[in-house]
């Protein structure tokens, strides 16, 4: 059984290619293969992130459109792609072929229907064979699903706040009877869900000190993925409202969920904790103790509380997560681990 | 006609009454008779805040129960307290009989019910007639009433949460149908809301880099401030969820308040535009500008922005405010210039 | 006498800038009578800084080359440069011909030595005479020749370390034996002293939770502006080690200072009180009670400690201001007042 | 050969004493024996900081003075005390008769000068024989000694500035002519280094945007700390002036370190790349690379950079770490792996 596995990532340098490439260079049965960054080719991932120096000083390399059309299975087993949106999808049929397996942490294969993606993110797909080969690697909700898939997978790596709205309502949204229209997630994001852009508005003294709303009312992508998702888990149509909040940190997210029910915060609770019961990534915190995103720092946990407004019949969710881990590149590892095989903890503990 | 007044301050070494003192010191038309300061009696105001050097170096006294009953008019005209609940209502009965007037930013007068603080407080009151005459002095939506006092004042000034959800919510609650129980009231706080007291879950390095919500579904005393001034404004019943956050930055606060009624965004920013039209202390925002806690740090002004989700029927409002001046003591001189026949806007401009 | 002026700000949307513009706006003696600014022209202040809606709602201008070549003494009575270097010097010999007081916040008129512009900032300068005229504004040490300038008035605004520097240090050169080369400023600055230009090295994510020297051993350009000052008020050569430093906050400056004489600390502090007891922005704090850029912050505060090390015989003088009030802005308002005969303090208390 | 170890922690709730829990729980060769809590006696101590649930969910027992004398080689292999100073005297002897081993986090076991507690501490000592026993465990410099330790070990863990600064300049102590007087330390520090204690002063809302001399010219006991190792490693006594700063972030620590001597930035760059080659936790940046403390954070790693002021004859030596791994925990565990005969590394890396 192979035990040695070469990864490669492309967009090695932002955020969450960073995230990942820790944790890959930590994981015992992975070997990494190359690291792609258009912006900083050439120049050593250690000398960009001076805290991996000793860990990793490989040179990131521009691993252009040939190059990666060259890929056999022979350089590298599974990429990665922590590309912008609009990327990832013009390789991954390709890498697919030649059953390289594929994780993309952008958007592309999050979506089932293709019309979505020129909606909502401006590009136009028509691959829909391929697009429909891919599978929304949330993993408490699709393990099975991945671990059956038989050759090359390709994962589309669920969105950060998305992750933390999943954990925290799909338990209602499988068992109970929601009411319709009635959820609202109202998320609280750090600064580096923002990415490593040179942008006026992500200066640390735009930043610092103030809390502000953005894209409220329908327009954050996370909206459609959450209801495509929420679709499915429910068997009915679901459509919420999404308010994303910018807050003065780095990393963490929160999302606060709310959804009208008939129940008890004795019943929800159970039932929270009978679901992750068995989950090595989701804690359900016992009553009275709120989730702090800080806990979640530099680890693959989601936090989340159980209330229930008797009065109003609401269930509000909270759910703390590290967005560049479990909101990105520590579930893509999930992910991958399950795809190859490992136990699906490593490098993740 | 009387120009200077002489104002007191009781419990001016917490925040707010340090804002309060600071915000007074520069005021044209009042004299400091008083500072008092359990925890910090006999040094200057100025050793505790050295910013206020040159600008307050008045030492601190100890204005114990017996120096309160023994105020006069002679003494001081407005007397604030800026003290933890519970110990305004000892005194505001003695000083209202004297004809000095008062404003008490804690919770004592706030309900007209005095059930209330029985429930919410815990400390029993029996004295409806005195509590019949305080007005909650949420200045946009009480102004004439506060006009109208004749003889002594007596204000119960409104929480930080309630004023910027007030703000935000009021003009729907007065002028539209809100959907019985949709209203749902996110906040998020700076962390000088939770006063300057030596606790451990308030050090910096517990506090910073996270986020967290406490005393969700009806467990935080500023739900039924809400409900209160709601049901008065509407004239029906309004019960509604309140969800608070715990924000890293020191000072600021954003309400993000959702409700369901039949609208649009364009009707709704008619209303909130024809609503402040006149208001010098609130800043509706012209569409896609989302307000940023940063731009009310050291003023008494709101910012507002309506969004409307057209699929699902419901309003999205948010308000940026400073807690410790719109939310606190800015409001508080707001009130008092209001009760001295002063222009509103005197030292808060 | 004239008791209003009109003033114009080139570069009034970075944060020395725009913090210009705010107190300009509320001096009761200044009206605006332009704000340019490359990257905003044609929006309004008030929609890049939206705390200034309402106080400051003027529209930016392209003030271009050709505009200014225009100005005359009936548009402006005093310019303001809150550019990069650079700009100042092409423009300001035109508008001294024409009769109008400039004030350079950029590093164009700070040196008298023509060949430092070239070493230490890349251009040529040979314009002698013009830059002869020109005075450096560190208003505590320079009063008396600003306000003995007859005619148009040139003031090279001082740099933030600097000031704070010289205010620690310029007692002690001024009256006291220093031992040669034993000055060293180690400087600690919030980030907004590195301007509001999109740079990855200036995001949130990058500077928050974090702290770093740089430009050490020689290479920051405050180091050859204090050596011109400090020789200058000594009366003899002085070299120093420079040492600057970010620390993760928005906005404050402390300059910890050392020099090497013998002495004692009653001595010292006693020379401070003397040097600065009739000095409105300059607090020579008692013993044991050191400095914290916050109590400056929004203010043209200096606030000054005076240690001694008596076993090594070494001064240790703190001080803190804020960059852009003391260390930009306000000082630049300061030398405005003096020049304008106005009261040097107005609008600054 | 044993390769299980069974370790004690006194003081494990605080900051320093919860992220030396943190190492040891993951440590491959540790048991934790027992984790003492004076405050939080009876609760788990997943329960204080909830990161660490499922990881240690041990309960903290109240390990009195009592339990202490009782302790036995059956028990525990070795005792960590990170408790405030002045308590590990008390018991460490005790210990050492039973032949286990002990880390102190405190100062207790730092100095050879009996007189040095009570003048800088406040307690009296008068075991000099077996503080004599005892090592300072700087281990760069004291592996030798430490390895040699026959029988059972005390060792005395340097403090967080002075670990730092002794990286920073012994290589120039040891092997350079410094100029006497000259060595001035100024240090910079985030929050948690004042430990986890209600106080007012360390509240988030004073803390936060601002930055803060404290202890100035001799007052802080990191001073005569570095004295003394430094005296020893020069063979000459060495007085010198340390400046210690507050910085707005909750871990991380910088040292900006002055010393005169004749030499030059090449050869001191080469002094300090051959003294830390084969060190795994101090990292030597090559030119113009300025360490971040951020960098540091969460590893026992040292980040080094070496600047030389020609004109003036002066080395600038900056040194980042984090002041509770390197400075704090992370040098104990090292110290603990050396003592138990285990790879210097492990748990760290």
């Amino acid at each position: 059984m192979q035990t040695t596995f070469r990864a490669g990532i492309l967009g090695s340098t932002g955020y969450t290619g960073a995230t990942l490439t820790g944790i890959l260079a930590r994981h015992p049965n992975i070997e990494i293969a190359f690291l792609a960054s258009q912006q900083y080719a050439g120049q050593k991932f250690s000398s960009i992130y001076s805290e991996y120096r000793g860990l990793v000083d490989i040179e990131c390399s521009n691993v252009d459109d040939e190059a990666i059309v060259n890929l056999t299975k022979n350089d590298v087993d599974i990429v990665f792609f922590a590309t912008p949106n609009g990327i990832a999808h013009k390789h991954i049929p390709n890498l697919y072929e030649k059953g390289i397996h594929s994780i993309d942490l952008s958007a592309d294969y999050r979506f089932r229907d293709l019309s979505t993606y020129e909606t909502w993110y401006g590009f136009k797909r028509e691959d829909q064979a391929i697009n429909d080969k891919a599978i929304y690697g949330l993993v408490e909700f699709k393990r099975e699903q991945i671990k059956a898939i038989e050759g090359t997978a390709i994962v589309g790596n669920p969105g950060c706040y998305t992750t933390s709205a999943i954990l925290a309502l799909s338990p209602l949204l499988k068992n109970k009877k929601v009411a319709a229209g009635s959820i609202i997630v109202d998320g609280k994001s750090g600064i580096s869900g923002a990415g490593r852009k040179a942008a006026t508005n992500l200066l640390f003294s735009e930043i610092n000190e103030s809390c502000s709303p953005y894209n409220l009312a329908g327009k954050h992508r996370h909206g459609p993925e959450l209801e495509m998702f929420f679709s499915q888990i429910s068997g009915q149509e679901i459509n919420l409202t999404f308010s994303p909040h910018l807050v003065p940190m780095s990393v963490g997210l929160l999302t606060t969920c709310y959804a009208s029910l008939d129940s008890s915060e004795t019943e929800l609770r159970k039932l929270y904790e009978d679901t992750y019961a068995n989950e090595e990534f989701v804690t359900v915190l016992e009553a009275d103790l709120y989730p702090q995103t800080k806990w979640a720092l530099g680890t693959n946990q989601a936090f989340i509380q159980v209330n229930y407004d008797e009065r109003l019949k609401r269930a509000i969710i909270t759910c703390a997560i590290d967005n560049l881990m479990k909101g990105a590149a520590g579930q893509a590892v999930q992910n991958m681990n399950l795809i190859l095989g490992l136990d699906e903890t490593t490098a993740l503990k």
